[in-house]
């Protein structure tokens, strides 16, 4: 037995400094919770509801929210949210919850949104048209306009990126309620999910909207993104009228049952609550600003290097063309369409960021040798 | 920081020995394994399908699932499954799967289903009709024949509770086969919710039906519940075939996308496995055993006291007219419907039994003096 888990161990050890592709912090400690993987802590149900079952986190759960909330402008006392499984279990109760609230509804969202969210659209056999998108990844605003024109009969739930998955662009919510306000569309649903750029634009100097002061409804935010953990969790926040319409009291758990799973992981609030207290919002401001940093760092790199890199604003991921086979392995770059990325989060230096430019211009050297 | 994760601690502690009406083993030990979390692990996508992510346990995972596939005597190289979050994350996959088959299908399932099955139902927008329970929990075969009876235009999808949530008790698949047959029902798909009870059947002598060989499509299994976990997790198995019809390419990750959630948990396939590779066959058999005798025990010192306790056959679950608030509160019972009931996990003690029973003793002793 320990010699399998040893030999795991060695190859993750091997493989963690050249991964630059995916978009999770590995610069944690969370050892001060071990103890707690002494017990089996299940936060079944909603987190701001007395439970039986009393081996759970909800206190902390309830801190690592509330501070969501506050640093997405959610309105005060009007608004609810728990500690998901991901990003995808967020993006899931958004849409789940615009769906019951607009049964008719048609989900609009770019071609450039992340895979999982037609599969979210499919399970919840939810009407959607997908919009075309910028070169940089954001929506299109004028096919956008024009799809919506055509289909003011049903309610549109707009399905925004704050962070695609390739490029990290972010749909502007502001030029998107003017467009519904120009198509004089009422009733409508935003949902954005900020799973990467959601954890660090809070504490950045920024023109971007997409938080609940700029229409959201619902918000996906990642917590093994930005953060960094161990295990894949993240945060979703709602507007609490429209949670309170999907609830309803449970016998069995005597909780309201308003989240996605039932028993749901008590040591993921506990990591987040850790982070959160420890990096405090300077800490918190700091770390965005040395990733975007080190993101403009990689691109002035490798356009030296005569590799056409460029990212969005304020973006902590890197576009550029596809390197070869040898190298996305290497470094575990995701790939799509032609085009690689590295994502900078906060535990990436500067060295690797310069043996990843070293190697694409020896292979480009190598081709042009040829 | 310190102060406030120390006070959970030691609540955590207290409660612990006093926690008797939840289904959660609570003697592991999975400190070996606390080194990985210091890598962002990440089993996204398919573990049976190569990855551009390296920070995964896929090996491992797949271990956990092939040693379930054996033991729910799944078909051999025509099963694919994986370790999910928890029981409904399984129930929703096997769900999932029978609509993708039987788009206009109609789920039955008895009035004992966990109150997240009619959540799983609502969410996937899939017809169901609620059967009636007989008074042991188990599904009413005549209510389900009748019902069939009259839709036999829609394939039906049978939602199996291997264990319900009140009383463990489990529908007979073999039963449920034989009135499909009589009703020449030949389209179906049968999901066997085996949450608590699929984690230590396969390991004791038994005339139950509810595995593959007795004819399920799917199978969801929790591995915080038997096994025991600090973090909800699961297992689910499903027939290939019917898997390999809702997968699809996915360009980014290089992987199937056959899962529900696209980011997933590496560090519970860990602690499965560890358990698994340090109780193996004979470990688990005893273990079944051992809890076993504490749940006749349990009855029987109930009993003897003139509380009506009873069991199903087999099961952990000991049900009994809910005591007082007060020993509700005290010992986490989880009631429902004037019943209540403890769940002997391998880590009870007798002695913790005893304690609870004398309190209901005395309780009951003080109404006779009123």
């Amino acid at each position: 037995m320990h010699t399998k888990l040893n030999q795991l161990l060695s190859q993750l050890e091997q493989s963690v400094d050249e991964s630059l592709g995916y978009p999770g912090a590995m610069d944690f400690d969370y050892r001060a919770l071990y103890p707690f993987l002494d017990y089996s802590l299940n936060n079944v149900g909603d987190p701001f509801t007395a439970t039986t079952y009393k081996l759970n986190t909800y206190a902390f759960e309830r801190e690592v929210v509330e501070f969501y909330a506050k640093h997405t402008r959610a309105p005060a006392d009007a608004w609810w949210g728990y500690v998901t499984n991901g990003g995808t279990e967020g993006n899931l109760y958004g849409l789940y919850l615009a769906r019951e609230i607009y049964p008719q509804g048609i989900v609009y969202y770019s071609q450039d949104t992340h895979y999982s969210v037609s599969k979210n659209l499919h399970f919840l056999g939810m009407k959607n048209i997908m919009i075309r998108s910028q070169n940089n990844g954001e929506i299109d605003y004028d096919d956008l306009c024009e799809t919506l024109k055509i289909r003011r009969d049903a309610a549109p739930i707009i399905f925004a990126n704050i962070g695609t998955t390739m490029t990290e662009a972010r749909d502007d919510l502001q030029k998107i309620r003017e467009i519904l306000e120009q198509l004089a569309i009422t009733k409508y649903y935003i949902h954005s999910d900020a799973a990467l750029s959601g954890g660090y634009l809070p504490f950045l100097e920024r023109d971007d909207h997409w938080d609940f002061a700029d229409g959201a409804h619902s918000i996906s935010i990642s917590g093994h993104k930005f953060i960094g953990s161990p295990i894949p969790c993240g945060i979703v926040l709602a507007l609490k009228d429209n949670v309170d319409r999907i609830s309803r009291t449970v016998a069995y758990i005597g909780s309201r049952d308003t989240t996605v799973t039932g028993s749901r992981n008590g040591f993921s609030p506990l990591l987040l609550w850790q982070a959160l207290e420890q990096l405090g919002v300077d800490g918190l401001k700091r770390r965005a600003e040395k990733a975007q940093a080190t993101a403009a760092y990689a691109v002035a790199q490798l356009q030296q290097v005569g590799v056409a890199a460029w990212r969005n604003n304020n973006a902590l991921t890197v576009v550029f063309p596809q390197p070869t086979e040898k190298i996305r392995e290497r470094w575990q770059l995701a790939t799509a369409d032609g085009i690689s990325h590295v994502v900078c989060m906060p535990h990436i230096r500067r060295k690797q960021i310069d043996a990843l430019v070293a190697d694409i211009e020896a292979s480009n050297r190598e081709k042009q040798n040829d």
